[in-house]
């Protein structure tokens, strides 16, 4: 068992730090064959090899160091146990405040890295602690709305989340919202608010890290601290999910909540925009909107939000696939679901050993919609018999909205509209392509 | 309604061509301001704009040319209905001879310009007159094996198709296997021919195309010619998949059967590698290695075909998404699947909701595996609880095998190998990264 201060170390790594008494939280300074680099020994993350050293920067980020090309670890300040004791906060009444609302997930959570077990880490101190430079943005007020890994979130949470964003837009304190999330979901979670939260006079950003703050080369900070100064300076209202912009270190993308997707499991650069580019790069503190976005976003306005923010979860989405059974879709429509997203191949294909289900479910008034597994592009249902079969049937084809965005918005719209069929075909947060003239079902 | 030797056009291009007494079939030289093209006359794309018209030049590449831009258009040659009367084929004995069978789908098509239906056009006469180059580098013998549209195959089908390719491989007449086949379901037919047919002893290459041959910009042509080349001059045996390889006009990018999904419902370029990089390149009539695919590829070889072709459908896959009902699992389970390939988030997640169901299902004998909804990336399902609690109710982790290919390759395992779960985490046919640990169930 590895003492208490040395942050879990082993092997060389522990071996290194125990001769030149450096204990985890010290100031250090490390020499390699590259140069020196200056921070703050981290504990060593649970999965990462035991020949590696992290040292946290001074901007927050982490880098891992192996151990065998290092040539010196120097202690310049003892451990002044930053991490426990919360430093002084200086309210400044100057800066543009922000209300960050925290429901769990890899970036507000802190590995313990003697039991493993993970904790939310969310006192507007310790993030000033972790990430310095906000405190010189924004005057952060946060509030830890729920401690759930992201693929644990329902329906119903979208509700609380939504409904906590409207508590704190209403005050008409804040410049804008922050929401840290687990990546799993976050995007049917900022798709769930974009149908929720219409008419929003300023933006909602959602964001998340894929990997932990105590990891080498953690996202938590860079992607914070990118969705803050999107917050806080946008021109643009709406709902956004801000995530590392690619492979480089200095830059966070801003997505348009309807239109993004996590495309990788594990790279930081995971959360892609389909077919448009995101909005906004963040870089060097300042916002840089992208013109080829496309998309016609919404200014800023002291508006009064739309809210509507229930949802009904009798949503089906069925991926197609050779062999597919078309019992399925029966079963379906006789559990009581009340609309199915159909992810069809192509261009918006099913087999026609399925028609005949899909008739009956349309028949007894379920929904059925139609996108594409491609991710990709758009369904186009009127070029080949099978889409134009589909069509007659009554499938409804949702242009290029992605599946996850049609799953939430039907959840949406089944609570909240009355012309569900027409709901799905029109564009209310940007899902579809304004430029792209929609098939008629 | 068009005359029948105006071709379909209407409007401004069919003035045009009135007006110069030029046919659809006429070779002609059409001048715009940015220089001349020589070509024949296509039949107009039924959903085309009516102010274009469409050329195929002598490469087979069909281009669309608006008339507004044409300075002069002049009748070369009189339509001698090559796409009627088939030109003489002459038999060269001294070119390798290629095996092409067609499924169908849009490479095998030609769409009839007034009456909008869709016919099989693949004897070996017009595929001659339709790509030239093809009678300089190979011998083809066409079949038609089948004329669908590819969202309407089957697992009977692969069988079919697997059977028809051991057939022509075992005359030992041919150096390569050639499959048209609709882009919709190619790479799941992919996969099911590189798990149904090991040690293959040539390549087995499918191709397909976006765009009809009728159609501006078609792709037809270049992948067919690709495909054919790859077969004929690899090295390489086993399946893979040759489709266009960018925006460019002149690379086919050939895959791995097991890793390669289509990725835009339009482009040409909608086929990917996911996770790794193509094989390789045809490019100007060679084929270019890509070094960089670290996969293991094998050598052609005299050895015997390893062929199981029966598939067992009784496989379902389920994309979990938050208000994921887990009783549609328990519906799954009752109804007599023997697999569920989850699509998990992330890491390879599902709610803790869905534990119940999960536990039940296995203890019933389902097989349950996940794979990841984000496509690229691998499921790790160590790292966090949600994961080591599913590890722990059996769910079996597939690492970066995505989730197509795990489909099939479940309906494979369950009709020709005695232990399912062990085949599903084993790399038969490149589907997993081998260089990637595999974690333990």
């Amino acid at each position: 068992m590895a003492k208490p201060d040395s942050g879990g170390y082993r092997g060389a790594g522990l071996q290194l730090l125990s001769r030149q008494g450096v204990s985890v939280g010290d100031s250090v300074r490390v020499a390699t064959e590259d140069g020196e680099m200056f921070g703050v020994l981290m504990p060593r993350y649970e999965l990462a090899s035991d020949d590696y050293i992290v040292i946290k920067l001074k901007s927050g980020y982490n880098t891992g160091i192996q151990v065998g090309r290092i040539k010196s670890i120097t202690k310049l300040q003892k451990n002044e146990a930053a991490a426990t004791k919360a430093p002084e906060i200086i309210e400044d009444d100057r800066l543009p405040k922000i209300a960050l609302i925290s429901t769990g997930g890899t970036i507000a959570s802190k590995i313990d890295y003697r039991t493993g077990g993970v904790r939310a880490a969310l006192s507007a101190s310790e993030l000033y602690a972790s990430v310095p430079e906000l405190a010189s943005h924004a005057s952060i007020d946060p509030e830890v709305l729920l401690s759930e890994y992201s693929e644990n979130l329902k329906p119903e949470h979208w509700t609380m989340i939504a409904e906590k964003v409207v508590e704190k837009i209403r005050t008409g304190k804040y410049r804008g919202i922050v929401v840290s999330h687990g990546t799993d979901t976050m995007h049917y979670t900022a798709a769930a608010l974009s149908f929720a939260l219409q008419n929003l006079p300023v933006p909602v950003v959602l964001v998340g890290a894929q990997r932990s703050s105590d990891r080498p080369s953690s996202d938590a900070a860079l992607n914070l601290l990118g969705a803050t100064i999107f917050a806080i300076k946008s021109e643009y209202a709406g709902v956004f999910v801000a995530m590392h912009a690619g492979t480089s270190d200095d830059a966070v993308a801003c997505h348009i909540g309807t239109r993004v997707r996590k495309n990788h499991t594990s790279r930081r650069d995971a959360f892609e925009s389909i077919d448009v580019t995101p909005v906004a790069l963040v870089r060097n503190g300042a916002v840089e909107m992208q013109e080829k976005s496309m998309i016609e976003l919404a200014k800023r306005s002291d508006d009064k939000i739309d809210a509507k923010t229930k949802f009904d979860d009798r949503v089906a989405l069925l991926k197609y696939h050779p062999g597919f059974d078309p019992k399925l879709i029966e079963h379906i429509a006789a559990a009581g679901y009340k609309a199915i997203i159909l992810e069809g191949t192509g261009l918006g294909h099913v087999s026609k050993e399925c028609f005949l289900a899909l008739q009956k479910a349309v028949d007894v008034g379920v929904i059925v919609c139609m996108t594409s597994q491609c991710i990709w592009g758009r369904v186009r249902m009127t070029v080949y018999d099978t889409g134009r079969d589909l069509l007659g049937i009554g499938v409804i084809p949702l242009s290029d909205m992605i599946s996850e965005t049609a799953t939430v918005k039907a959840m949406w719209a089944l609570a909240n509209t009355k012309n569900v069929k027409k709901t799905m075909q029109e564009s209310i947060a940007n899902e579809i392509s304004s430029s792209i003239p929609i098939e008629k079902a």
